[in-house]
Formats: C-alpha cells, sequence, structure tokens
C-alpha cells in the first residue's frame, strides 16, 4: 500500500496555551466552572489552534458519498437509488446539511466517491469516482488495496482544500444507503465485539429489520475473521466515505486542525483513526450522541464527551452542523466577558 | 391584592398548524423523526407563532436583578455587594449574558428591581426600585403584598416591551446573591418537599455550606407553613425577580409569546405561573438542564425535555441565550429544507 502517510505524526496540542485559557476562565465575572462544557471548549480550541482567542468564523464541512455492495442484502429502509439523489440533493440545497452549512456561512463541499445511481457532472460536487459501490462484503472484500488507498487519500483532499481555505474547523459527513451497517462492521471488528452491540435502526428499519442486519454482519464478521490491522478491517467492512473520513481525521490531525466529528458513521471512521494512530485522538470534538443504537458505546470508548444528545439520527454531518453555534458562543463567551478586575466586580 | 389580571385567561396554541408543520416534517428529504428535536421545536414553535413558517429573528432577554434579605443567613459563596455589582456588568456588556445576546443580535433588558449595593442609574438598565431587598424570610415574609404586586407587574411590563418590539421569543434571567436559596424555598413549598431535594451548591457552596442552606430552609418552611397559595408561598419565600419572572410568564402565555425558560430559578418561575394558571405551561419551551441540584426534579414535574446538557449554572439567562441558535435552526431546517418531490428523491 502506499499509505504510508497515515502514519506521519500528528501535530500537538498546546498545553501552555491550554493552561492560559483555564486560568483566563477563572478570572471572567461567574462562579468558576459555571458555564460547564462552554468552557472546557474554549479551552481546547485554544490548545488546538494554539491561540489565546479561539474562533470558529471559518467552518469547512466535507460531506462524502459512496453506494454499498451490502445494499443487495436488503439492510435499508431506502432504496440505494438516494445516494445519487440526494448527491444531487446536496449539491442544490435543499438537504438538511445543506441548509444548516448556508446558515451557519460555512463552506460546503459534496464529494461523490461511486453512486451506482450516478447523477454525473453537478456544479457544486467534486467527482471523485471509485467505482459506483464497494463489493457486498458477504461476498468478497469491500474495496481492493487500491480502492481503499485512493478513498483514503481522497479524504486527505478534502483537508488540503480545507486549509487551503484557512478552515479553523474541519467537519466531515456521509451519505450513502446501507453504510450504518458497514459501520457496524467496521466498529464490530475494530473492537472486538459481537454485532449486536452496534448495528441499529438506521434510516428506520423495525425490528425484524434489525435482527436480520445483525444475522448479515455475522456472516460477513466471520468471513474477514482474519482480517488483524484497523485498515485491513476497513478495506474488508468498510465503504468508501468510511475510508475516506477516515483518512480526513488523520490528515486533519497532522495539519493541526480540529476536527468536529458528527454522528455513528463518523465516530467509527474516528475509532479507526485513533486506532491506526492514537495521537489523533486530542484533534477530535465530538457534536453530539445519536439516537442509533452503538453511538453510544462508541462514544464511550472514545472517552468523548459529546455537546448535544438531541436524538438526531440523520448523519450528513447533519449533528456536527448544529453543534457549531454552540463552539461558536463558548469562543466567544471565552473572548469577549469582563474579567473581575475589569468589571470591578467582587470575587467569591 | 390587584393581581387579578393573572387569571385572565391565556393565549391557545394553533392545532391545526401543528398538524400542518408535522406533515411537513414527513415530507421532507431525510428519513422521518431523523431530526430528533429539532423536529419537535419546529412544530412546536409553528403552533406557538400561528405560522407555517416559525422564526426567531427577534429575541428578546430580560435579565431582573434583586437582593434577597436570606442572604443575611450565609447561604451563598459570593458577596451580596455582587448583585448590584453585575448589574453594571451586564449594562456595560462584560458579562455573559451581555456577550451572548451581542453576538445572538437580541434585544437585552436589564430590569433593577433593587439591590443594597445600588449602582444608581445606568445607561440600558430599567430602573425599577422595589426595596433594596427582600426581608430574610426566616424572620418575615420576603414581601409585601404591595412589592409581590409591584414586581410581578414590573415582569408583565417587561413583555409588553418585548412585544412593542415585536419579539418572537421571549427569555427571562435573573441575577441576585442568594436567590438559588428563595427558589428552593419556593419550589419546596409548591411542590410540598423536603429541601433537601432542591437546594443545591448554587454559586459554589461546599458539603457542609450545602447542609447551612438546607437548615435555614427548614427554618424558612416551617415560618412560614401557613402560606398555602402559589402567591403567598411567592411572597413569604420568593425573590422579586423571582416574582418578576413568574408574572412575565403568565403576561407571556396571555398574549401568545412563546417563552424560552433558564435554569434553576427561572424554571422554579415558571412551575409558580404554571400552578397559577396550568395554560402557561404550553407557551414554555426549556432551555437546558442545569447542573444545579434541583433543576432535573423541577424539569420531570413540569414534563420538560430541555434542548440542552452542558453542565451550566451561571443563570442570567445564559443558558436560554445558549439554546436559541438550536431553535434557529430547527427553523431553517424546517422551511428550507426541499421535500421528496421538489428534491426528485425516493422516499422508503
Amino acid at each position: 500500500m502506499s499509505l504510508d502517510w497515515l502514519h506521519a505524526p500528528c501535530a500537538q496540542p498546546d498545553a501552555v496555551l491550554a493552561d492560559a485559557a483555564r486560568a483566563h476562565q477563572l478570572q471572567l465575572t461567574k462562579p468558576p466552572g459555571s458555564l460547564g462544557l462552554l468552557e472546557a471548549l474554549a479551552i481546547q480550541l485554544a490548545s488546538l489552534q494554539h491561540t489565546s482567542k479561539p474562533a470558529l468564523e471559518r467552518v469547512w464541512i466535507s460531506v462524502f458519498a459512496g453506494d454499498h455492495g451490502v445494499a443487495d442484502e436488503g439492510v435499508s429502509a431506502f432504496p440505494q437509488v438516494v445516494t445519487g439523489e440526494m448527491v444531487r440533493n446536496f449539491a442544490s440545497g435543499g438537504a438538511a446539511i445543506s441548509v444548516l452549512a448556508r446558515t451557519l456561512g460555512a463552506n460546503l463541499e459534496v464529494v461523490n466517491l461511486g453512486t451506482v445511481n450516478d447523477p454525473g457532472d453537478i456544479p457544486g460536487v467534486r467527482r471523485a469516482i471509485i467505482a459506483p459501490s464497494t463489493a457486498n462484503f458477504c461476498l468478497a472484500p469491500a474495496m481492493t488495496v487500491e480502492q481503499l488507498d485512493a478513498a483514503m487519500s481522497i479524504g486527505a483532499q478534502s483537508v488540503q482544500a480545507a486549509l487551503a481555505a484557512k478552515a479553523q474547523l474541519f467537519i466531515g459527513g456521509e451519505m450513502g444507503i446501507a453504510n450504518t451497517t458497514a459501520a457496524a462492521a467496521v466498529a464490530s471488528a475494530l473492537l472486538d465485539e459481537p454485532p449486536s452491540c452496534l448495528a441499529g435502526a438506521g434510516t428506520g428499519l423495525d425490528a425484524a429489520g434489525i435482527r436480520h442486519k445483525v444475522s448479515v454482519l455475522e456472516r460477513a464478521l466471520e468471513r474477514h475473521a482474519d482480517a488483524s490491522t484497523a485498515l485491513e478491517q476497513l478495506r474488508c467492512l468498510g465503504g468508501f466515505e468510511i475510508a475516506a473520513l477516515t483518512g480526513a481525521y488523520v490528515a486533519a490531525a497532522q495539519a493541526g486542525l480540529p476536527v468536529l466529528v458528527d454522528g455513528f458513521i463518523t465516530t467509527t471512521a474516528a475509532l479507526a483513526a485513533v486506532t491506526i494512530q492514537p495521537d489523533v485522538r486530542p484533534w477530535l470534538l465530538f457534536a453530539h450522541r445519536s439516537k442509533e443504537h452503538g453511538h453510544a458505546h462508541l462514544l464511550n470508548v472514545l472517552a468523548a464527551q459529546p455537546v448535544l444528545d438531541l436524538g438526531l439520527r440523520l448523519g450528513e454531518a447533519s449533528g456536527a452542523a448544529t453543534a457549531v453555534p454552540l463552539l461558536r458562543l463558548a469562543c466567544a463567551l471565552h473572548n469577549g466577558m469582563a474579567t473581575f478586575e475589569q468589571a470591578g466586580v467582587s470575587n467569591a
């Protein structure tokens, strides 16, 4: 593989600036700790952005779309044609993430990695087709070595584009019918846990549908039981967009660009990235606890404290985008509040 | 009392528009229900604002400040002089709520109901002095009948000002050293529950401080055991700002102006308002679950599902202001997403 770049060192957060930000918070006109997670987020962003004035004016969102061979096993409530249809919807502004990005003034990049229903060349969509779909991983590895390589590099290219745009935060999103199945497969393999702990309703399976999904996953995990590294597990059981996200997260950590992780599928990619290189972890902030079964468990494994818990389960980076205003308010408070001394307010 | 206005009828939410909003959500390009609480908030706002396009461009925030005689009992980590100092800080832009209101483009009204350390006439502060402080409710009723009347009317006047400014949402906040003690007293009396269920650390008491606070509350509740109506409990055990908030919430519900409730003290006022008039309840949205002991219990009693859970415990309307961007995003999604038909996306 030409994936050697994955092992280049990550950037380091600035511990001195973290301490200074923590001390600054104690001087602001409020009881110490009374802004809770908003204080912790500002301190973390100061440390990651290497500044005493953290800011999130320029937010970059990349949504990676790709189809999954395992959709043939009937694991989704929606037909496969929807992946390509949604690529068009992302670009034309009607999808949830389109509305959110517009409202936030964030840069939205849509990346088509390959869909069975090919929407063709669309203004506003980066066309980076690897294949119309991964292989059905019940029958064969989802990707070839070359396909995995391509997907991870495409993810890293999005981070390069974000850096060129001077983004202060990178958000990855995903779209792909059956991709909660692929994510559950990858997470099960990475954690060596039964798929029933990780498989959920996705876009809307009922109890029988989830049981079927678990049996599909059991077959797939048995077939690829000899995949023993994170990269091999990602290759055999993942998807183009999950691999792209994994590559993007590693590249962001290497470049020192903070990442806001979205829901179940992106958190699976985050787990893969951290498994490949543990120094990725400090660069990851977690936006929300999704309603998808398995997400809460992954967050626990990663010792992640998500910002929101709104019962979201849409993907597309929608949960991460929804958390952006709170991170911005955390920065505004950190930078804009008066100290006890400035305001002439008595301390405890 | 001249508080008869409290019993005038509340406005009614629009059930037809709620149904229409619910049906509209099912047509948007996402799995049904996948935007969780963001869907519910948009539907609720459509119903309360009597519109198919809910919006929160104009948000009104009133912060009510007042001092508490019970501060003499040593129930706060901060000295009483801070209440007046913070009134000045609110107006000069250095407090958390000042930063949040500015960032959100919200209208911030600061109302001084009476502080022992009187900051005098300050530009940007509505001077509505009732007395320098309530009485120490361990020794006497906190307020006279006339003082309760005045405080509740001042709260209602803020709602009138919000309506005159065409506000689409009313947020109340509070500041007053020792006011978690007063709120715990009122909530204990309203619910007929022991104060240990409702007293917490406030601005930062340790365990011994909380035990002392509980013993102060037990004395106060015993002294005012014959206060049997919500208004009498509010008069004997409340504070100027708690009464103003209660009056404001009732007035907002009467005028059909949606309210976003903040933390422990404002939720106590909300409980008082709903006890006085149950039809207030549909007009209340709840911003967050604060870290103050007792808040989660009050939210349960009110069957409230708060938007955020960030470990906040500052008051000043800061938690409510922090939730505003999420309500705005809920509206943007509701109004801006494409339907399956518009986008040419296949449904499940």
